[in-house]
């Protein structure tokens, strides 16, 4: 064996792939929804460190995430500045500390999808290795304690299938929606070791709205009965949901393409089986937001530590 | 005939309808992503007033909208201050002058369908009456000089059928996405009156993604040759697709179920059939963007003199 084509194997698969031979042609890529671009700006220089990506909807949490994990990891802004490197659109917030990059990525597949198409391609051309990209979000529980943490063992469709659908030139293609099953162990373990709120791994539905598609009763529109939801979340339960949200199956399938381990860790804030309306005081649901970047906050440290022991 | 039975249903058909018997239950209802609830605030007095809300994927052309809006129809604050009502979370932006609402929605069906769903509550709550819903968006044009601005006669899907599925507890529901023929003439009369810039009726195609969904050559991830796609992006011409983009079969169809005229004003930023990448310059993306603005503004000045001229 060459022990110089086993490192190259190897270093391709540390690499972040892109699946996309018509990316050679491109002289510049502009990375419309970042306001980056190959041409204009020196992404190796700028992410070639990103070890850890962080991704969430709302572009505020994902601000107070790159706050926390500074204080975590002892890399505070003397001045508290940490500019969104993505000043130039209001699409995605994107903030970097050390090797920890955290980007928004608004509501719903089609919005996570487009900003992962362009931090695929710009981590592909910043050159990153090993990176782990960690969906921290919230959900709708099923059968659990409000404020409990969700670690996605496998991500589903609205019918329970481990599969996420989309057209590609008008015809589906169906993509397989699999986590990398030991970082879902290390961070449930990770919680164990932290022992400040209850964690479980289980299975977690994507749907593509939040109300009729989650079978809520508050929507505009509702066409069936309490019993008919009911019955429907609890063939969920059944089938091993734990939670609902809507982004899960997409950002696994493409995380996946794309050699990444990747893990969803999403608290719940209210149990569907109890209700629809998020209406626990804004201090409470605040709180249990914060709960699931505790435990990515956590399970960072403790990978950087173990990282500059072996160094 | 009775005059008051008349009376009633025109009231009725005027009115903004939820399509829910559930709601009726709900002493609170909380529009979680708009810091909304009518417990808390007195949506008549705020919104009673409202006949138009413009709606757009970027927060930051919704705010410079209104702005602009408020210029036109020399409402303008003094001090420029215009208030985001939905200051309390950064998942919407809401802006409001005189009779015109503008609400950003974010990118895609799922995020636009959640504002969606709380803003037809929120009207219905308020009382608001014979409201028209136009969305103002960016597409990518098929065969448009770009900068042409497009009026949606129709929204089609992928396989460029007129309508819009989702799933309800797992099973697929298949809504109508027509829209007023009539708000769509009199915005295309009222361009023809500006004379500033080209604008067409066609069909617009709504897209799950950016990239795969939409023939890119340029995502992350791409399985067909150049030839292919543009055999599919031919093939949409051929259907009569004007333009693309990512929202307009869940608005119609949802705007449909509400009552709610509705329109979908979209500029092309570029030609698909000459390229993928938004490589022009931000002053020429800008200066193109602002056109649907210009267009529904000038639609809007038009009909409040008009009804003035009623009164």
């Amino acid at each position: 064996m060459d022990p110089k084509g086993t490192d190259q194997t190897e270093a391709c698969s540390r690499h972040v792939c892109v699946n996309n031979p018509h990316l050679e042609l491109l002289t510049d890529d502009v990375l419309y929804h970042f306001d980056l671009a190959t041409g204009t700006h020196d992404l190796t220089a700028m992410f070639g460190d990103v070890k850890f990506v962080c991704v969430g909807g709302s572009a505020w949490r994902m601000k107070s995430f790159i706050e926390y994990i500074a204080a975590e990891l002892n890399m505070e802004d003397p001045e508290g500045h940490y500019p969104n490197l993505c000043a130039g659109t209001d699409r995605y917030a994107m903030y970097k500390v050390g090797p920890v990059l955290s980007v928004s990525h608004g509501i719903g597949v089609s919005s996570i999808s487009v900003m992962l198409n362009e931090l695929i391609k710009l981590l592909h051309y910043a050159h990153c290795t090993d990176v782990k990209v960690i969906r921290i979000g919230t959900s709708g529980g099923i059968g659990l304690e409000p404020g409990t943490v969700v670690i996605t063992k496998q991500a589903v469709d609205p019918t329970f299938r481990p599969q996420f659908e989309q057209l590609v030139l008008g015809k589906p293609v169906v993509r397989s929606t699999d986590l990398d099953q030991g970082l879902a162990e290390e961070l449930l373990q990770c919680n164990e070791e932290l022992s400040q709120f209850r964690a479980v791994m289980g299975i977690t539905m994507c749907a593509m709205d939040f109300y009729e598609g989650q079978a809520r009763l508050d929507g505009a529109f509702c066409s069936f009965t309490e019993k008919e939801k009911l019955e429907y979340l609890q063939k969920a339960h059944e089938a091993g949901v734990c939670n609902i949200e809507m982004e899960s199956t997409v950002f696994a399938a493409m995380c996946k393409l794309s050699g990444l381990q990747a893990a969803v860790v999403c608290v719940t804030l209210l149990d569907r089986l109890q209700g629809d309306q998020l209406s626990s005081s804004h201090e409470v649901l605040q709180q249990h937001s914060k709960r699931a970047q505790t435990l990515v906050g956590c399970y960072i440290k403790k990978q950087l530590k173990a990282k500059s022991g072996h160094d």
